[in-house]
């Protein structure tokens, strides 16, 4: 058996997640067959579930993936930050409206959704790590309790990308982001 | 043929879309095929087409049922109030998820997306003439276009759906809607 490096393991497992990722955009969860995801990826199903065990947890790493990034731009600029990323990469629309055709395996199975929760946990925790630094450095509003603003946030983003994954009208969305981001700060005083 | 009094002709078509409803609820709309359509209506294929002409028109027609309902809504007491009812209505959610898996269909199908827009029109004008009534009425701020604060709302509506038809946690969110519902509002000044 050959001796693969470390590196190049991890080059064979990136090129597994980017292919799938486009495979899944383009077919969306159900469709993506094993026989779809070997073509995209360009890799046999035994290659394929060797790395990743099942089809399941290939697009929850991929998930995680993004989640990750995500988590990075929070750090940076906040969950409005990730928005604006949305609606300037009109390119990964397809990728988030995967996201969409998922909603109801989250409802009705508790595996998948307690799965789904662990692998979005980094992006949970960015956020509110964020929240709370801003609230200390009174970049936010004390007025409504960190947890409300940060459910009222992801809401939201939840909103972004039903829009953006349907190909709604991107008219507007920079100002509305604006607005969210205001409407989180510390209120001006006696202006 | 028997002369059918027009009471009875609304009669059978307001059990098909009922049925219908159900049956996109649980199978979502590519799930719910034409033999289970016949199931849950009680109806032959033959007598949902002659009402309904064809899937796609019997799935718009129950969209354009909850847009007229939520229009009647939005004009008593605004988008936000159709969202609260959401929160407090839960056996609602199963259809909301058949909203997001059209998704996809909605931003490749440019004809579907036509048709779907029209028949959410209804909502679209009564949530806009809320607004517009709500300005003259200064209970609106004057800071922000009314177009903006329209796609704001819209996109925290679509969040919702999100939200409620994965099953996820409801806690917070009608403080969620408080915060919604004040951010919109004239802010007060000199306080």
């Amino acid at each position: 058996m050959p001796i693969i490096s470390d590196e190049e393991l991890q080059r064979r497992r990136q090129e597994i997640l980017d292919g799938a990722r486009r495979c899944f955009a383009e077919h969306g969860y159900e469709g993506a067959t094993v026989r779809l995801l070997e073509e995209a990826t360009g890799k046999s199903r035994g290659a394929i579930f060797h790395h990743y065990g099942d089809k399941e947890s290939l697009f929850l790493e991929i998930a995680r993936d993004d989640a990750q990034r995500q988590a990075d731009v929070v750090a940076e600029g906040g969950l409005v930050e990730v928005m604006r990323d949305m609606v300037s990469h009109p390119e990964r629309y397809d990728w988030l409206a995967t996201r969409l055709e998922i909603t109801r395996k989250l409802r009705s199975d508790q595996d998948f959704r307690s799965r789904w929760q662990e692998h979005q946990k980094v992006l949970d925790e960015a956020v509110r790590k964020r929240l709370l630094q801003n609230k200390d450095a009174h970049r936010m509003r004390t007025d409504v309790p960190i947890e409300v603003l940060h459910t009222y946030l992801e809401t939201v983003m939840d909103g972004f990308i039903t829009r953006l994954a349907s190909g709604g009208s991107t008219e507007n969305l920079e100002m509305v982001l604006d607005f969210v981001e205001n409407s989180v700060r510390e209120p001006l005083k006696g202006s």
